[in-house]
């Protein structure tokens, strides 16, 4: 029982602070043969970097990994193959600005998780934010991007669905768009609502939240199970295990309080290939914490970042009472960097669950 | 790794189907010397029963529970006193009515597990429910009621806070109300249009959606942990684990996405207790996964029963295109007894919590 | 984290004391469709059973076992079908002798866990010996014989091979003869000099260790893992989990120490089948904690049980030194039941270690 | 469950192989607030170190540890604080030889896990014996160094005892002569036996198996647990998880298979201290699987290295009959590097239950 490893099979362990000399992971059992190479991982933590446009934290770090162990050298330049043995997954920081911590060492910023760390362990990495930071997510990208290669047929995509108010438009949703704005917005029109929008929130050295939408395409049906270990409860605790996280819903979630029972329930006829085919995905792709084969679909708010150029109230380590205001590297929006963030933790509760079914069944 | 447990440290681990002789859970982990007795486990389970008003199932069952393990007769009348050793929990069926299988042994209904738990396991009890039915959730229930006397002050109230499209009134929220109306609801006034509501549900076959929040007070600050083992993602993980539920949130969940950074962040103010107090508690009382001390509340969704008795399209186990109406005992609003359930999982995520702080910190 | 739990996918939690209402164990992650009887999971239960011979304790229960979930009935009489879910076994305690516990309540049998439960737990069923019974061990031997179906073509036999310093003729090794004397002996001869080695430690109200020897044929090669889930470690682990052991070995085991390198490594040419045969096996079976497809051997030593009809030295609970001395029922080698319980332990370990090695490899 | 972690609360997850770019380990569940310096790490890795003497194998490798997370800087210069989060542990590998693998890369060396690695996963890294090679218990003992912190007054202490078939004698056992002699040999008159035994099997190109004993003394009375989480258990499975080790006891071991009750029970009187206080350790500090407060007494078999500079038969990857003999470096005895390897697993076993109880009890 680990309180920094994610997964049973497909075991994800992470350690790293925001300041130190490195972060990375240990990913255990990978099965072995499979085939990348570093910068099949390199690619999706590129996605994740900051400094990428003006709309997320102006820290630079190269993010470049390093796969330490469990692989042998296959045919093709540069081509890795699993030996079914642990894969560590290495990431020098290198942007950790040195400066004067004495400040923020001592007082806790409101919103942020400060003053929880002092209550529980008494001691805490102030430096840049420490265990805390977002920092630790380039490790999940990286381990989600071995996940991918466990799931045979898996795609998983994700997208930002809204910005403060500002919901897209489904009407107009494409998964090709997500790639040309610097947002992941599935829709033109509402990513230049959203440029103009946080354009103002960042002058105005204020914050907004998001929500992020993660869809998982080739999950075989009958991959989860009851009625702990269900998929869709092994997929939320790992999104809300993402800094800043505070709602997951699967399929409609929330809006399915709203509706009766004719409307939610899911028809189903047999479809061309002799196969169960459902009518509707209210569902989201999952039944009794079970895979039906559709697209997984769930969905996760995450709340402004506190970091806010605008003072608080708030208290020090010695009980007294202080303002406090974020200096330096600012970030209106941490949703934005969270997309891929949520794609690597769908992706490795999936993985999971494979192995886990497999064990199970034999398929 | 199991599927059917839930809990590290305060461990959890269900079995039983609907129509099979009795349902039960282990409970492991549970401190020495905690005295208590089998009417203060009842008391949850008679909350939770099934039968009590029109507007649940008409399933009747006593859910008498009984301790066979883990504990020591105690000085008083009744009074048992756990020795550290699993307590194991046992729960007769009682109302398994005995009728002709036959149709629903080949048919899925839409939107139930019938035909994911034969995509997995290619076998199914499909008698009332099996184990997907929310007959287990009794067992739940029962080991919450353990869970609470884990942590001393522990108090986890839970109330319907919505039905359908009717939220209730939040400035009329009285605890003592949840107590009177057959909703759980804290609110009279809403109670009396949700009667009206449900009782239109009720006739004409349907069903309709519910959220449930759930508020822990006297949570200890300092509870919880990064990154992974997050107190909220396992609040998460323990209520998407209950049957129907398809949304989850902590503190302003998704309202949270349409905040500014300085709406969001909670302030801090010295207390008249020399501790650190939050002047608000849109946080939900966690901040990085640890508890700030304030109270924890958390929310789920609750989808509409799938059981109604409007014929939906379906398919059979022999790939035949069938219609599927459901027969006899009906439940308009599963999201009402999903109360104590969503009380327990929080209860026993925060047991669990509890004696993992106490594991890592000593206190 | 259970402290209960044998296993990770193939799990195991038992609960229950020896003089509660009953006893019972858990099994989750069984695969769907495995098909049985309570019959043959009683069979076991029969061999472990107390009091069929002078040799063991006089306790009479019929360890009549239930399954109370996880199976569906099958077509033929008595026949059950696992359904994947969690399989719960219940034996109820009959023979639990009324009688008063004041003395022992608060006295200290050395060599008993007695004194180490209240140092644990300060409180502590005493009644029988409680959880530290080897009455626990009966849902054991229930839980192996599910075990012993996960694993298509295993076979898992026990000797007895050693009882104080007689060990027995390694060349009369039979296993036919193991069930035809009340010693599990594989040699007939030396079960005659058991018989009256027993009679004598018997009549002497003294008791005396033995050591127990497992095989299991039709471990598939590949089975068990680098580093730390080794299928010898795990096996280790089990067979140490049984009360009154205080040696594991594997293969040679201590013998080892003194070969040479050329005497210890077991050489290996092609067999008839095209595949690898090896010429010896030295290893038990295992290399690197992974199963070569020969028979997995272990063997484990059984202390003398502490309850004699000898005074011995104590204290109580007070504090004030006393004298122990069993009274009643009494166990001259309870290592001789041990035999189907070590069968069990090696069935469990070598079927969780089977699906572990489906998830990971697929095969 | 991960194949390559050991422990529950105090879990230590290892990566590497002998011939990557690194190995390392990931400890997580620390007690925030210790405080300790690389040096303190260092100390015990440069026990285990190879190439001190003729005895060991010359392979040179500085095994500098680096700690990369989970600590601050304390006051003192080199000083680190942990703060609770994962501490990575981090040793570079520098004399991997350069060298044509292409033959070890199909042959399987008798005795070795090349074979089992190719039956489980069909792939392996054949370089230095890859994962299964000894250079991974580096990480080990870097761990056990943190874990021997985590229980305030632990001392855990190894030697050998047993070189073949010349065991020491235990009258002359003097801890501090364990580090005056190459082979942690407790007895300097034994120390010269074997020094000369093994200047001949290493002449011959021969190896030898031994015994190592580990000593905890300061386990608080109460750690472990029944059933199955016993600490002997655990013990037992963290030294069988060593590489080339067979066999495992606790106290007396197999030896107590030749008591009588009499003579195995250890008695009981009041200590001046007022507590009990045991006339003798026959359980090795060890009842019922709960530490009695006594020196926690464990042994293991460590078989005889099968590299060795004799041809033996065998098979390669492409089922070929072939002759293999070890060339290049060359370890008469392998028990020696066991020694502070066995000490590190059972100092993490302790510290795992020490957290574990805290849990439990709250002591």
């Amino acid at each position: 029982m680990s309180h920094n490893s994610f997964g049973h099979l497909f075991r994800v362990t992470t350690w790293g602070e925001s300041h130190g000399p490195a972060i990375g992971c240990v990913v255990d059992g990978t099965p072995p043969g499979l085939r990348f190479s570093e910068a099949d991982i390199q690619r999706y933590l590129d996605e994740r970097r900051p400094g990428q446009s003006r709309y997320t934290t102006q820290r630079q770090e190269p993010d470049q990994v390093r796969v330490l162990s469990g692989v042998l050298p296959g045919e093709r330049e540069g081509e890795l193959v699993s030996t079914g043995t642990p894969i560590a997954l290495h990431i020098d920081n290198v942007d950790q600005r040195s400066k004067d911590y004495s400040e923020i060492a001592r007082r806790y910023r409101p919103g942020h998780a400060d003053i929880t760390y002092d209550m529980k362990y008494g001691v805490r990495d102030y430096r840049g934010g420490g265990r805390s930071s977002a920092r630790e997510t380039a490790t999940r990208v990286a381990a989600g991007a071995i996940a991918r290669l466990v799931v045979p047929g898996l795609v998983v995509r994700g997208a930002l669905v809204q910005i403060g108010d500002v919901a897209i438009d489904r009407v107009r949703f494409d998964w090709e768009e997500t790639r040309r704005n610097p947002f992941f917005c599935p829709d033109a029109a509402t990513a230049e609502r959203w440029a103009e929008l946080l354009d103002g929130v960042r002058k105005s050295g204020s914050s907004v939240g998001a929500v992020v939408e993660v869809v998982a395409e080739g999950v075989p049906a009958g991959l989860g199970a009851p009625l702990y270990g269900k998929l869709d409860a092994d997929i939320a605790a790992g999104l809300m295990s993402i800094n800043a996280v505070k709602g997951v819903e699967i399929g409609d979630g929330f809006a399915s309080a709203t509706l009766s029972g004719e409307e939610n329930a899911d028809e189903i006829r047999m479809g061309n290939d002799g196969k169960p085919r459902f009518l509707s995905n209210h569902a989201g792709g999952i039944l009794g914490g079970i895979a039906t084969g559709q697209p997984v679909v769930a969905r996760f708010a995450v709340k402004p970042t506190s970091s806010i150029l605008t003072p608080r109230r708030s208290v020090d380590a010695d009980g007294q009472e202080v303002e406090v205001m974020t200096k330096g590297r600012h970030d209106p929006c941490v949703g934005i960097r969270a997309v891929p963030i949520g794609e690597a933790m769908v992706a490795c509760a999936i993985a999971d669950h494979y192995l886990r079914h497999r064990a199970q069944t034999g398929r």
